[in-house]
């Protein structure tokens, strides 16, 4: 990995939709819509198991469910160039944000708290 | 931006969700359902929009989009970390069979073959 | 049509469960999520087309939209039975609320409000 | 109940909608989308529970669930209407597609081949 990781795909997403020229369907509205799609892929794997846990998953399904992971990271990605988004730094900010909401006394151990993340 | 951006924020959500005792709510099922949710609330944002462009919102939209990004962004990590998925890796394999899948010449202009994307 | 449309498909989802032993899988939460995968099925058709009206579909593209019109329907019947939700009597009391909450005079032509929806 | 209650839904909907001039933000793929993110709002009270079976639930989480569930009803009553779908039609026929897809003998206590329903 180097530090031009994301940015390395960022530009990459950016050529192959040129060289295709799908950059018109690639509004953020239509990106969004292509991300819970491929969200709802990658939760279909795991609809009917009790945890989904690595162990619960065949060679296959363990194949097929990094492959829904690498489409909704394509599409985050895109997404996030399209409307100029640093997704490391509003991720950091983010986890910041997410500490004073969730205080480590208050939130121990409950689920309701966090149920309303 | 360092190499270790994902690594730094994987470990870090690990610390947050241990220090929480959150982490046996963190079964692969359930952070796939928490993806797709924050994924919703990132789509509710462009849902009556047309195109949903950077200039067609305001800025407290900008900065609540930019925020559930940083949500699905934050537990596709978590669930790459449970699953042991190297989330670059795979994108990068995903956009090289895509690249398979979508020859140039066949997939120029038209969103037909990509719909099946 | 009778009354007892959405009580017979109720009883006949029941019974198609109960042949095949997939009651237990058929917890509200495995419901909830078997929902939101379909919606994405059916999402997945209008994501790069610019309104999805009738004529911006083929008749193959049009009973597919139905079928998976029908299986976010089934999903929802199922919930509802599982967690004793009267579906036409929800909808109607929650469509008195949307009155109340959107009223003509202040909504009207803006999708703003709606978009809080 | 009348047969009457999914026709006299669909009719107020689009009153409702006429009421407002929001005819024009209801597209297809606008209401395919309004659909998807309350389906992610349902899911969001189970998502961290391990069945959510009513007993799991407060009597307010049951209502806020009732209510969602009436959203996502509501939304694919519109959109069936702005497809010209029938909903009970093709519910019965996808249960009747179901049941020929998914034979009894076959499929009994297994969720293998109902994971790829």
């Amino acid at each position: 990995m180097s530090d031009d990781d994301i940015a390395a795909l960022t530009v990459a997403l950016r050529q192959f939709a040129k060289d295709r020229d799908w950059d018109p369907f690639h509004t953020p509205k239509n990106l969004a819509s292509a991300l819970i799609v491929e969200a709802g892929e990658l939760l279909e794997h795991f609809q009917w198991l009790d945890r989904g846990a690595t162990e619960d998953l065949s060679a296959r399904q363990r194949e097929a469910v990094a492959m829904e992971i690498a489409d909704v990271f394509l599409y985050l990605i895109r997404l996030a160039d399209k409307l100029e988004v640093d997704l490391i730094g509003v991720a950091r900010r983010k986890l910041e944000l997410n500490a004073l909401k969730y205080p480590v006394a208050l939130s121990r151990g409950t689920s309701k708290k966090y149920t309303d993340l």
